[in-house]
């Protein structure tokens, strides 16, 4: 029996639970989580349908970028994986989806910005958006580069205070603790992009939410003041 | 057997018919029912998934906010809920959801326009939206002023032609004489809301339905004249 | 045995496919199949969950509005289903939703534009609107006058070649000769509607389809020259 | 037992697959698959309800237009199927659906944008269209004909880099090396057409992606290049 067996089966319920979040289409998009003693990550093969994944077909890569265990090619997305987990030390889990609402701000070049509480209670601000990739980055190592310029972005901000990004004409990405948080910020993500698309559209020129607000709610819900929800 | 094992049970029956109606995404929403003899009332426990939700595991919480029975925290929202239910005497049960139309409206800060007789079965004119929160507010008890704007919207407006509000930046709150009248008018909301946005991409300046269509279909469904439905 | 039994299951049968066509909220709608030689129709009752209705639910009522058999309050929907029984003497069947897109169409008093051969399978042109009513019809026999409105609409025009209409401020009615085929024409005319507020975003000036299309498409289904589909 | 038996399964299965996929309303659409060795293809019957549907009802009908084998009338659409395996010679399924967002593009007679890297993994350039017929075409074999101004279309492009089109004010046709192909081809057209449009309505005058980020995700998935998926 595999030593990865644990970590496979939770890489697995994560990359089952996107599409049964309506998140995914066909097989557009994966989740890996990271086992950091270990200095390994459980990820989604590649172009396999949802329907026929199983744990065991999940490939482990350790942070070199090497496959470990697994018969199957890992996602192609791999190294962007790899990169976050490398520069983002706190986080367990990454989910990549092409969720319609989110990708349509993406491929917009556009941040989501924050027009409510909702959106609050996951992201302290607008959910940032990449600035667009030099044609040197798409022709070199791009899925590695498409990591860079996450990291890039998120030079002056924390990934525990914006967990999720837009990558500039492609769609999004979401971290966590743990990877089913990732998944859970992912369905935030895409809904509060659906809702932002409408209120822009009832209201073109609407501003952010006030501070006070923002910060109320984000802290209901992060940092040692929290009270919302039954353990921490 | 506890003495509130019905109230439990139908507060339970509420909260799980918000997901089942699409008005709810991951734990964005509670439901409540109050017992006005026993002056407590019944509310979901803070961010517990859905899926795992048992009727025990809603909390039993008094009109002056102590927790009578159940081994969880109750909502975050419950002191919104016990502001509603001492305001509005006539109420039997309460429900907040972040439905995405009706949500896209409030953090628009906007109204729900009537345009149609859909709206005019449920509400006697367009669905009001409390004014914004100041710092003080949102710094102080939070929920419980929430409950506040709510009620100083509802000063010259009576809560049975209202059965909702939008809490600006936030989102819809529904209320009825029972609870599951509540989740209808909340699915309602979430409905009108979706149609009324469809109504003015198509006519940005439509203006609302005649006063005389409001009054027929509000009252086919309502007082003494109602003539919808087998019973009153 | 009731001798309207299949009647009733025929009017059931319908009633029941509009929530599963996502035609429906709530109880927001009905559907009613006539039997010419007896001179009644069956009609769904009124404000009963579709979840909890039986074929023996349902109403029957004949031409001139008597309850002929059934224990519940027929719809209140019911004269608006009669006057279209009295004065499309070719239909066999009416069915009445709020279906969102449709809808949304009728609050803002516009007919649904033509603009591809998915509508022109169903119309012979764009979907009519009624006027709007007056006070007097709305507080006098208000359904009735419903149907009166669609009457008068259709003074000029076939309802056959056009198997539905937009109530002003209301929601859409389909008919056709079974009632089966009434909701097919129910679910078509959401899907158009839907569709033709997507091209009217993309183009708002966008015109009509071309005459010979539209000519071509309704005549591939309907008369003489039909020739899609098994039978004729 | 027919020696058609594996074909018309094939067919089958993605005729049925096309409303799960949320394709497909009603009897709105059709896919099939063809035998080069025998100069066949399977076609779903015309206007058969797809809950009725048995593999044993798929229609063979030779490329030159003749039933060969089936009960039921071929689809309407048979000849527009036939004109597309006659002039592209490496496809071997066509998929026509009139799935709501890329008809919408259809019926405003505009191409799908490409916005971003979901588009591109599956189209080499926005999504062509065709013109649209004269009337002498509509007057004339009419579906011989949209097969026709297809070909037109792809005159100087290639159908493997361009595996779809939009029929101007009618709706998408998808094709591939496979049927199975075609309709994965189809749901990504209906989710491509569905962001193009919000992103549209984010930015209206959004331009197309880099030509560097399109060569590099069409890539990935097509040619001699490809590194997505498992297989090749």
């Amino acid at each position: 029996m595999s030593q990865f067996t644990e970590l496979k089966r939770e890489a697995y319920e994560a990359n089952v639970a996107l599409p049964k979040h309506g998140l995914i289409n066909l097989t557009f998009g994966n989740a890996s989580v990271v086992d950091r003693a270990r200095a390994v990550f459980a990820i989604k093969p590649s172009g396999v349908d949802y329907a026929a994944l199983t744990p065991n077909d999940m490939v482990v890569v350790d942070l070199e970028g090497r496959t470990v265990e697994g018969a199957l090619r890992p996602s192609s997305d791999t190294p962007t994986h790899r990169k976050l987990f490398l520069a983002f030390g706190s986080i367990g889990g990454v989910v990549h989806t092409h969720s319609s609402h989110a990708t349509a701000f993406a491929q917009a070049g556009l941040p989501i910005p924050i027009f409510g509480t909702t959106h609050a209670d996951y992201f302290n601000g607008e959910v940032p958006v990449t600035r667009k990739m030099t044609a040197a980055e798409i022709a070199g190592a791009y899925e590695w580069e498409t990591g860079n310029v996450i990291v890039e972005r998120f030079a002056a901000i924390d990934p525990a205070d914006f967990p999720g990004v837009l990558v500039n004409r492609h769609a999004p990405f979401a971290w966590g603790p743990s990877v089913a948080k990732a998944v859970e910020t992912a369905v935030a993500m895409e809904c509060i992009a659906d809702m932002a698309l409408m209120s822009l559209t009832l209201a073109p020129k609407l501003g952010p939410i006030e501070p006070e607000l923002l910060a109320k709610h984000f802290r209901r819900k992060h940092g040692a003041g929290a009270y919302y929800g039954q353990t921490r």
